[in-house]
């Protein structure tokens, strides 16, 4: 599996990806899953792919030369010339239908489903910055103020802290920092995703990007997360007083409280309904 | 879906489920994951449902009166005489497996999976407390003390917290506030769970149980956990330290540090080679 997440602030972007691939438990290897494409004061955009190996990178392969008819008659579209990542989500769109009209047919005989999954984001000259899902079927949704962050691969266990800290307000460094925490708790309850990571930082409209990391085993930030984080969550837990049955009154009541539900019936014997 | 998480630990059991059910996201209902059997003084022992409801409900009603034959030419088994969890678990299966012969082809015919998952533990008489998963096919695994805990439903966002905090050595009450914590990171994070919640915890060696407890939007403790865990999570976070990318030297530095892995190359034209 793969865990990917981008996340788009006011401030900027910002996509981290794991590293890890498998066909089975038993064959494990690491392969990246971003790719930074990049012409300075031009367009920055950055792609991070999950699921079959195979697609993912015939896609990526086949999206440096894919072409779009453009419909005012002026060159073909690529995602070197796009005029907004609208269209170079489309050129991306267009490259995904490729490698399956290739091997569509030929996976479904294999009984392998076409199985890709894409984040693929940035900024093109003055227009603003655009973050998109890209699926199986080419097709894409874009990120918005009230959904500010994709995910792709293993998003669950990743998911909660994301979802109680992301808002497009939040700073860059951050962002960075939660995405970096959400994949400490998807490491730390998933095998199937591994490091190294990579990890991007794009600032809003500077058209390309310095803050590039690869981050392993020995990184001291991540380990000083890593710890930190769960230590901490650790001593939050502690704090949090216990649940008590009797419900005395210096603490707060895990019973005796106003429900509207019934409590839940013992069933005795074998003769009892259980409704 | 559902989330439904169960703990086995020295001093006890812990049982918690959600209650919510849908068929489509138009159609969500209330129905209650667990059931309590109980002779006190001979045994105690919980349920907890997950998959198709229609699947579960009846494998429910048919477990009250399911037998298995004794290979020992005594009475029939069932979950009110069997001698050890491991033989109510076997009569659980075996209800399973009846429903499956019952709806199984019709339910293929219509393309539904048969799709059922259960947690089952208890205590019988003097034999110690067991803790169980049972699959579709009726088959079953015990939990141990390297893995003390089992989860049904919608797992995986709260996972993490179980990893990080239980062992067989955790206390009842705190393996129940564990529990609960969980439960709020899947409420925040996947509309297909719901309230209200029904929390059993069981003493070892009781035969019986009376801290059982109906939780909805109105219970004191429980608002108490989600509000005191989502804003410490918050101010945890908030207290470590943003990534700081110059590598300055009073900081943990995110770039710089040694790596074994190569830095993301950027692709800068059309004509750059990917690898």
């Amino acid at each position: 599996m793969t865990y990917c997440v981008a996340v788009k602030l006011k401030a900027g972007l910002v996509f981290l990806s794991d590293s890890r691939t498998n066909a089975g438990l038993d064959q494990i290897s690491t392969f990246r899953k971003m790719i930074v494409y990049e012409k300075p004061g031009d367009r920055f955009m950055c792609l991070l792919s999950a699921g079959n190996l195979s697609i993912s990178q015939s896609v990526r392969e086949i999206l440096q030369v894919e072409q779009l008819a453009d419909h005012e008659g002026g060159d073909p579209v690529t995602i070197w010339n796009a005029r907004s990542m609208f269209d170079a989500a489309r050129v991306l769109g267009s490259a995904v239908r490729h490698v399956f009209e290739r091997d569509g047919e030929a996976l479904k005989r294999a009984g392998v489903d076409f199985n890709v999954s894409m984040i693929f984001g940035g900024q093109i000259g003055s227009e603003g910055m655009r973050l998109f899902q890209v699926y199986s079927a080419g097709n894409f949704i874009e990120a918005t103020p009230e959904t500010p962050f994709f995910q792709i691969g293993e998003s669950k266990y990743g998911k909660p802290v994301l979802d109680r800290v992301i808002t497009p307000d939040t700073p860059l460094d951050e962002a960075a920092k939660c995405a970096l925490v959400s994949m400490d708790s998807t490491l730390k309850s998933n095998l199937s995703v591994g490091l190294p990571l990579d990890l991007v930082v794009y600032e809003a409209d500077a058209l390309k990007t310095d803050r590039i990391t690869c981050i392993d085993e020995n990184n001291p930030y991540f380990r000083m997360v890593r710890n930190t984080w769960g230590q901490k969550l650790r001593e939050v837990f502690d704090a949090i007083e216990h649940p008590v049955w009797d419900g005395s009154p210096t603490t707060v009541p895990l019973m005796g409280c106003s429900t509207r539900s019934q409590p839940l019936k013992k069933i005795t014997n074998p003769k009892e309904k259980l409704i």
